[in-house]
């Protein structure tokens, strides 16, 4: 294996910052195969010490050195990292903070960060809201409070629309409902009637009906629900109910769930509650 | 307002990379008041050239210049940001691009980035079943396929089984199911049921009982439920079973869903599905 590579993300917290830009930067080499390892939680000097003889012991055996991503905030800590490993150390947090430093005339308080944290009481409980409001409200389960909901997602049964809620949820801090919208809709030719109150705040989700074809067959293999032509027909007398209507649409085929939750809450213009 | 700085995060893609690095360095400086503005799917010259006018407006109005965090992986593009704007520019991709290509002997395609994408469709159907499933058996919902579970939570109501089962799902394609323990348990000092088969891939969530008691006011005000005695005596038994049954346990009370999230995936060797 000539073109494969280890590649840690070690962190002092959870380390999903780093995975996240890391693996962003590995997409652009498709040609390496990329063994990833990542170590959370990495915030004493015996632990720093264990992380580095991990990563030489892997560099000694595999003859190539791994490459590390890491995000620590403590200098010194990090500091040791860099210098005890052989690796090609890549550091996503201190690369930035003297540049910050300088620019706003402080000092970092150098303290383990504490976004998305518990400690900001405020945020924790707009967060939970947020889930357990996402939670209830989903595929149309209680349209009691529908007023509460910052945006609700209709569209046809498995377009995307629960996992775009939980993620506006998760991620965001948004109340987000969602509503299926169905044949006996389209035969009626209007939105469900305790949509119409909220007709301001829907956001239609549409998708390639090959696409939900194959999505609809792997959850009721050979049913008339995940029948080719029947997914055609609803999505085109579900485009035509969201047009006629004058509902914003997106079209959610070839985005992955954080492209179309962040699609929806840039055009919606939705307050987010968590930073 | 002399300590006041507006921060821009610019992204070619949906810029949350952008934002969880840029506000884990911006959490280190406590002092200064960020107004935060995220502009996604920054990805044409026009584009570009707008993002560049209203930066430069905010510093001409504001008097100071801001601070911009770009994660954009085209190369001219980043540099036209970093050149046309009166800022401080950040940028959180360019800056690792270099070493990695001379690290790894090639050259980057310098496409964006695809990672958590539907490009890779066995990695969005495996997320799918992750969600669907963690889904279906919130709650204890179901106790079918409990068997495919790769960890089911157990713990007291509002622990943050829920969250944290959502999370694992959606951040890294984990089969999470959730069950709770009741009173009932506690009385019959055993595990229910359905669970002993299952009994290698529980782990314990347990709660500061004060907190608990808060969480749950929010929820049912002034219920037997909520009371602080009840939680008390709900958090102590719990913690009691889950210790006499060898379960591993951790306390969510001062932890965020992520940080309960990484614990619980790297305490368990748990695979993940998505990179």
């Amino acid at each position: 294996m000539p073109n494969r590579r280890t590649v840690f993300f070690i962190s002092d917290r959870t380390g999903i910052t780093a995975e996240m830009l890391g693996n962003s930067l590995l997409s652009q080499f498709e040609e390496v195969d990329f063994q990833r390892v990542t170590i959370p939680f990495v915030d004493t000097t015996e632990n720093i010490d264990a992380v580095i003889e991990q990563v030489n012991e892997t560099a000694a055996r595999e003859g190539r050195r791994p490459i590390v991503f890491s995000s620590i905030v403590d200098e010194a800590m990090s500091e040791r990292v860099r210098r005890g490993t052989n690796a090609l150390t890549l550091d996503l947090f201190q690369a930035f903070v003297a540049p910050l430093e300088s620019e706003l005339a402080l000092r970092s308080s150098h303290a383990a960060g504490r976004s998305h944290g518990i400690a900001n009481s405020h945020e924790y409980f707009a967060r939970m809201d947020a889930i357990n409001f996402s939670q209830t409200h989903d595929d149309g389960a209680a349209t009691r409070d529908l007023a509460k909901a910052q945006v609700i997602l209709v569209g046809v049964s498995r377009c995307g629309k629960t996992p775009t809620s939980l993620y506006l949820a998760l991620q965001f801090g948004i109340r987000a409902a969602n509503f299926p919208l169905t044949p006996d809709d389209f035969a009626d030719r209007v939105l469900p009637g305790s949509l119409l109150p909220h007709k301001e705040r829907l956001f239609g989700l549409t998708i390639n009906p090959d696409r939900l074809h194959k999505i609809r067959e792997e959850r009721r293999p050979g049913s008339k629900y995940a029948a080719l032509e029947n997914c055609r027909y609803e999505v085109r007398e579900c485009e035509h109910l969201l047009e006629r209507e004058g509902i914003p649409m997106l079209d959610t085929t070839a985005k992955s769930i954080e492209e179309i939750a962040t699609t929806i809450s840039y055009r919606a213009k939705l307050r987010r509650h968590v930073y």
